[in-house]
């Protein structure tokens, strides 16, 4: 591999191209973006070596497309057709099934891996970009059977530099299963800081109020809504389940609340704190 | 000061100690805890001094009482009647406006001063406590006017060396405000573990799926039930106003949703995200 495309150098584009450079400098990355400014500064902060056009891209012996997942439905198709028989596309989107069925007939279907590396920050842009995000973390591929054993390989390869683990999974099953894990966190932390805004006008109140919880569970409304919105629309029906159960479950708290129970809220609470037992080790 | 008691050994307790004893190793910090291998733990890890009952009281200079929210309200009554009338008492709760009322009418209620110290993690017991836990945190002061000024004095003299930032407010505002900042938090985490939990029972595809994102929004669901089944009843109608306003946005939320209106999300994200500005600083 000589040479290596990323469009949207930010937060996710930008940290694998600073790991690929530590682990092989001889590689040309090349950076595509909408935003020229991004290219600019991503250049200046050494995290790809000149800026491209979709017409380079038969040059690349690998591309990796790190834009928001409606971008990528969009454009997923010419890059494929833009590039070589022997190239690899990587897509790094949130959501699978409607990227995969993007692309299901196209020609060079072969030629794609669908994935999700399951990393990230609240931040956005390339100077959020942040060398070791992926080590130790999973990445989910789909629909693996679709792609070129040969280029499959090479992107294991990657992968396995990176340090990221990897998990094989249907685009649907994947769709669902993150809904839980990673979407509703984010609509759940989002409304979280619309209510605690909405009723304290006064900011210095939640300033000096808010501890370390607070910052930690809203966290995630710090997100960029380009990126967030297209994965809501995306993944519109398992996030409405998502939302369903989880307002059913407020709803039965404030119940148990309103009714007294707080021993059934007590029994609530310590059977969810088996959850430490299942996130030690992510934090 | 000579005598420190400490009843409730655990997280906020411990802390308290520890900074103590390295501003002024000269004072010997006595522990009182129903749990009597927490005591045996504190002794070891040097949080306290030795061991001491409720008897003992008489002897205090500071009463620091960081123990459960209603047994607060139960024990405060006794605990002022045992001190002396230059002791100083102070608690540390969640909630204010029930502890403050449960010693409304005592004789020595000029020796009690409320406060909420807001500085925690979801960890709890004496292994929890950590030195400089306090350091740059608001420590809300209730019904200051109620105490001594004398030993109002010495409690500020402790907090400004424990680097603390005082506020004063009274017990209803305290409790309505931290109704938002704080317990509505540790409700949307524990309801998100609760959705996660139910919906996957294989927990090894929560591990697996799980970023630092649902990490960080659902930390707080490791949470003690012991301490928080009590603050949500001594909180209640404040907590049920929370809980009512932030299932309606999102249940508003799921409605965009069902109707398509991503701009409107998109929006509503960009105006939440604001957050970031207010949070500066807190982390």
């Amino acid at each position: 591999m000589k040479h290596i495309y990323i469009i949207g150098v930010g937060l996710i584009g930008g940290s694998i191209s600073k790991d690929i450079k530590k682990l092989n400098p001889e590689i040309t990355i090349h950076g595509i973006d909408k935003n020229d400014s991004h290219l600019e500064e991503a250049i200046s902060l050494n995290l790809i070596d000149e800026k491209a056009t979709f017409e380079d891209l038969y040059k690349a012996d690998l591309v990796i497309v790190s834009i928001p997942v409606d971008a990528t439905e969009i454009l997923l198709p010419s890059i494929l057709d833009n590039v070589s028989d022997d190239a690899l596309v990587i897509d790094s989107g949130s959501t699978k099934a409607s990227i995969c069925k993007a692309v299901e007939n196209h020609p060079k279907r072969r030629n794609f891996l669908a994935t999700h590396p399951i990393a990230g920050t609240e931040f956005s842009g390339p100077k959020a970009a942040i060398e070791g995000l992926f080590e130790n973390k999973t990445n989910i591929i789909c629909e693996v059977e679709k792609t070129a054993f040969k280029l499959h390989e090479r992107a294991l390869t990657i992968f396995k530099i990176m340090g990221m683990n990897i998990r094989y999974m249907n685009p649907e099953a994947h769709d669902k299963h993150i809904a839980y894990v990673s979407h509703l966190s984010h609509i759940s932390a989002f409304m979280l800081g619309k209510t605690v805004i909405e009723k304290e006008k006064n900011e210095r109140d939640i300033f000096d109020l808010a501890g370390s919880g607070f910052a930690s569970t809203v966290r995630l409304a710090k997100s960029s809504p380009n990126m967030w919105t297209p994965i809501f629309k995306q993944n519109k029906t398992n996030v409405i389940e998502t939302l369903d159960e989880y307002i059913s479950n407020l709803t039965k708290f404030k119940e148990y609340m309103e009714a007294d129970k707080f021993d059934d809220i007590f029994n609530d609470m310590e059977n969810i704190n088996h959850i430490k037992d299942i996130l030690n080790g992510i934090a």
